[in-house]
């Protein structure tokens, strides 16, 4: 008798201990792709992780994507994609897994209750930087495989991996790695999932198919070579950071309006199925704005709510590089500031569209301060909204595998965040793309104290061991 | 045949290089007062400072000025205010020299080209944090006494010391010391000396007799419990960073006119005497433009510049704690922001009319924002302009002192930034307090690369000197 999918989940579930271990492991690499000085860390992070998979008797092509030029115009080597196989079964389906090693900045002093780079247990909570963005999927699906292997079930699919190191730096060279090898290595993939994605409350799983894209912007003004004592200089200097308080507070008024002018021409009215669709979803406002800790959010009604983030655009100001940043009195006028904002885009907007638009507003903002400042923009990374076709097999085989392990019927969602990998996969191949959901809303990505639930990791084994065998029987025969 | 002063500045030129010695190992003491953290070592500093006192003589007095409370409503042991006395002679006049051991926040990453707490000899300059502000000139009195006692010249007075260690954080706790100790300690004090300020060039030295106030403010604004994804959660959220961009925005225009109702009622107006200082001193608008490293200054002439400087308030923004600070892009919404900015307050504003005007002002412009966000204003530092009466006898010292060492004649200045224990004595004393400035313009006192002249350590010493033997022959006899 051969091996059961239940099999594998009793393996899985029989090895909880090792996977949190090996989590923790992954967690302990400060693998941060915007910070330059721990590139060596991101790369030490895809060698381990080629490492694990030649261990599972994957076949493993680290591919040498280039260099990234820095803000100071310097080059920086780009960790290189892994591009594995596990089975090469000729009459099986492939799917192709795609996921990240590279996690956001963290520090201990941001506000973490635990160290970000020391996985920490807590009331069936596991905390740490990568935690759930992405390293605990990716390592499911390697855990998975595993349990596969360890109870004698020969994989389903074939499964293709593509895993890179600069997510959280807007994907740097993937598009084009994907693009070159579009008829080899992604040639005979049927579907790809991709498990980086969250639900939209912390009970009901959920699929995802589509995103809001991403225009990041940089305003750098400069006014002295140094910074200087405010007491000394202050009344005689035009100071950069009257100047880029002046266009910052110009992005986006106070109930959330963008006030570039024509950024929203392009917005996609809201289709009927889209409005639908939010009607339809498990969402409650009130634990939305519990868990955000706000006093009153910017709407009111699950409907209005769910469109503000998934169809519209918004404008967030994330901070300021080279002013004083920490806690006590520094009496300084820095003398070089970089701004740092962002849009979330939704289709239709272009970013080459966006770019022009908001550089326009912005030098013609700084033109009127009538400032003799060093000023510049830039837009390091722009990418697109994306939507999936959600009737393809592919989602039916993620359906089918959250109900087997979940007991209920998934939402199907969109969100308001950028994976731009899909967008490169959206470009450069037909193929079409699952976004697996296994995070929970409250995982807090990109924040203080990131978390993956353990049952969710756990869980998550199951559901991608399940999405395996789904897609087996779903995807079309030739 | 006793010792002249010639004898002594003898032995402070043959002792050059354990005079830079003893600076480097002041240096590297990271006595940052701001820095709750570093509280630890401006406790060292103070330690140390007390043993080089007694080493010399000296009969040193630790006075425990009790505990701050800090923004989170802890409280921090305050570092110990030094009151020593070197020569107890009924027969001769006593000064009382000020200084402080603590010093700005410093990183290498702020863009120091060393390590700001290895003092590092480049081009005739010594590179440290804190080697002009005020570490070296203190240790220019320890050095002037010791050179005194080496040549068996008796002081020609009787020398006080207070010295403190909270300094760039306010002074807190010195004010009523000083109160305090006024019929005790400083009874018998006939002036005071402080070398803790700057000339208005590089070469012509000079006499500093007024100082503006500082008002320090910080807004906070907070959103959330927790940063949040801008991708997920942009659009739905009332961002504390798009609050506080608007109101720091409101402050002051791009002229650098300071924007809140009613702030230059109190301002006095420019007397002839004053205009008359302005038009004569040594001050080349271009040398100061170039040191700068501006495009161009907000006013042309030389009495113009100085006027903003010395005359009239300004608003410098600092920074934002708690907003991305970093290099690269995060896309994160900060859950909790503050603002920092702060006011250079002239005769006749009042810490308390500025604080009323200014609460009351960013008070309504967060009401018009009609955000639900918390919001808090603080003015943790708050201090007045002050200025001396420049005919003392204590000046005519002074200038004769610098007359001697520089064969040029110093010029009378003010300064725009503050001192605060400069008030503290014309609050609790009725004594007359010089500013011996020793600092050259581009010594970057707060700044990158903060640097002490060698020849300014070396005449400085010279200088104080001098300073001791004509305080004995100017000051009136009982």
């Amino acid at each position: 008798m051969t091996s059961s999918i239940q099999d594998v989940f009793t393996h899985i579930e029989n090895n909880q201990q090792l996977f949190v271990k090996r989590l923790a492991e992954w967690v302990s690499v400060r693998s941060v792709s915007s910070q330059p000085e721990l590139r060596g860390e991101v790369l030490r992070m895809v060698q381990m992780t080629a490492q694990h998979i030649e261990r599972l008797g994957g076949a493993v092509e680290m591919v040498d994507i280039g260099t990234e030029t820095l803000a100071d115009g310097s080059k920086l080597a780009l960790p290189p994609v892994i591009l594995a196989e596990i089975g090469r079964d000729p009459a099986k389906k492939t799917v192709c897994v795609y996921g990240h090693l590279d996690v956001q900045p963290a520090q201990l002093e941001d506000g973490w209750d635990s160290d970000p780079f020391t996985l920490t247990h807590r009331n069936g909570k596991l905390y740490g930087r990568g935690a759930t963005d992405d390293k605990g999927p990716v390592l499911s699906w390697l855990n998975c495989i595993e349990s596969f292997q360890a109870v004698s079930k020969a994989l389903p699919v074939n499964v293709k991996l593509c895993l890179e190191g600069m997510e959280e730096s807007g994907s740097i060279g993937l598009g084009e790695l994907i693009a070159e090898r579009g008829k080899s290595f992604f040639g005979n993939v049927d579907c790809v999932c991709i498990s980086d994605s969250y639900w939209l409350g912390t009970q009901t799983p959920c699929l995802t198919f589509g995103l809001r894209g991403l225009c990041y912007f940089e305003i750098e003004v400069q006014c002295a070579q140094r910074d200087l004592h405010s007491g000394v200089y202050g009344g005689s200097v035009h100071e950069a950071m009257t100047d880029l308080t002046q266009i910052l507070a110009s992005l986006v008024d106070s109930s959330g309006r963008i006030l570039v002018p024509g950024i929203y021409k392009s917005v996609k009215p809201l289709s009927e199925m889209e409005a639908q669709l939010c009607a339809n979803v498990d969402f409650s406002p009130e634990e939305y704005r519990l868990e955000i800790g706000a006093t009153t959010l910017q709407q009111h009604t699950k409907e209005d709510i769910l469109n503000h983030r998934w169809h519209l655009p918004s404008l967030s100001i994330h901070g300021i590089e080279g002013a004083f940043s920490e806690l006590g009195q520094k009496t300084v006028i820095p003398s070089r500031v970089v701004g740092k904002f962002s849009i979330r885009t939704v289709p239709n907007m272009e970013p080459d569209e966006v770019e022009r638009q908001v550089k326009d507003y912005v030098a013609q903002t700084f033109s009127e301060l009538r400032s003799p400042n060093r000023f510049r923009i830039t837009m390091p990374v722009g990418s697109q909204a994306w939507v999936a076709d959600s009737t393809h097999p592919n989602y039916t085989a993620g359906r089918n595998a959250m109900r087997r392990v979940f007991g209920v019927e998934p939402n199907l969602i969109r969100d308001g965040c950028s994976i731009p990998v899909t967008l490169d996969f959206a470009r450069h191949t037909a193929l079409n793309v699952l976004l697996l959901s296994l995070g929970a809303c409250d995982d807090g990505a990109h924040s203080q104290n990131e978390k993956f639930n353990l049952s969710n990791y756990m869980n998550g084994m199951k559901v991608m061991a399940s999405y395996l065998e789904e897609l087996s029987l779903v995807l079309p025969k030739e």
